[in-house]
């Protein structure tokens, strides 16, 4: 049992630095902000984009709804306001993931340009990549997997995005993912490519 | 360019399941839940413990005030209600961080019972590690990295956890840390040693 040489050196070390985590790692943390229409398949790629990750033995996850909404932001509704923080704290959770190298996915609607903007800014260059979903609205209320568009055209979910709520779409998203003309591994396989030819990850 | 069989069958599919997670990963996620006083040591203790564990290979992360307070919770003060909130959010990000597997770690004087209890429950059995650091007040006081003690005493700072707020300290922590004993590399490998035990990570 050694003794501190005195009692009041124990303080707050320097941390891990990026580049020591990097290099520890082996990876280089981002963000990848699926956004899109309800149905447009963001959670679906997102998470085939996490596994095939994860299979080449990189270190990924996957923000979404189910693992978001019933815990950080269960105290959230729908209003403006309440969206709006919703956003803010996913960026700024996605921000702490991709701090500890992860490559790190979010699937939300995010429908509007600010709240994906202020996400960016939390980033460095380059470390925050829009993926655009980018399925049209017919095809998505075709799909309708949980019936919410039907209960939205009925008025019993109001400002329904896409049908009663705006949706803004990216105007230069890095990735722009066409779920309606490829399968899920062609676009999963999108995002891997951009990941590669950025760094973030070896080709495998 | 495959097609999609149908542009219906885009739907989200199952996720990696935890089990997968940590065959692909080769690790156990978890919490280690440092609490106790300003000045007790929680961040440098917790901050060596990331750092021993990424030289091993181990994924780990801190969250601390470095890293929380500035961002995610920057919109919460020191009222009781925001403390709350403040306690809540923490326990639903490392829940998060765990569940991607990584060895995370808490380091926030979280002085309620009930506060850390919450996380607790978040969490399976044997997965949420409270960490004591069981640091007297009078050492604390002494070391003052941010002079906050001296403030708290002449009354600037209200509230101050140790002085004029209580701070109810665990009675059956999963582990206790003696700073004032015990030098920084002792306490560390203490809990190092206890993640091993508890099969969380490998021997070296």
């Amino acid at each position: 049992m050694a003794d501190p040489k005195s009692k009041n050196i124990f303080w707050h070390g320097a941390n891990v630095t990026q580049d020591q985590r990097q290099g520890l790692t082996g990876q280089k943390g981002c963000i990848l902000w699926f956004t899109g229409l309800s149905g447009s398949g963001k959670s679906t790629v997102s998470r085939r984009v996490e596994e095939l990750l994860l299979e080449r033995g990189v270190f990924s996850y996957s923000l979404d709804g189910d693992n978001v909404r019933f815990g950080l932001n269960s105290d959230l509704g729908f209003s403006p306001e309440d969206r709006t923080e919703n956003i803010r704290r996913i960026g700024q959770v996605a921000k702490l993931f991709a701090d500890s190298t992860c490559i790190t996915t979010t699937a939300f609607i995010s429908p509007y340009r600010a709240g994906r903007d202020a996400a960016r800014d939390l980033m460095p260059d380059g470390h925050f990549i829009e993926v655009f979903v980018d399925t049209p609205l017919d095809v998505c209320e075709e799909r309708d997997p949980k019936g919410l568009y039907k209960k939205a055209r009925a008025g019993i979910i109001p400002n329904f995005t896409g049908i009663s709520a705006p949706y803004e779409a990216p105007e230069s998203a890095e990735i722009v993912l066409k779920t309606a003309e490829h399968d899920l591994d062609a676009c999963a396989g999108q995002v891997i490519n951009y990941l590669v030819s950025k760094g973030f990850i070896k080709a495998a």
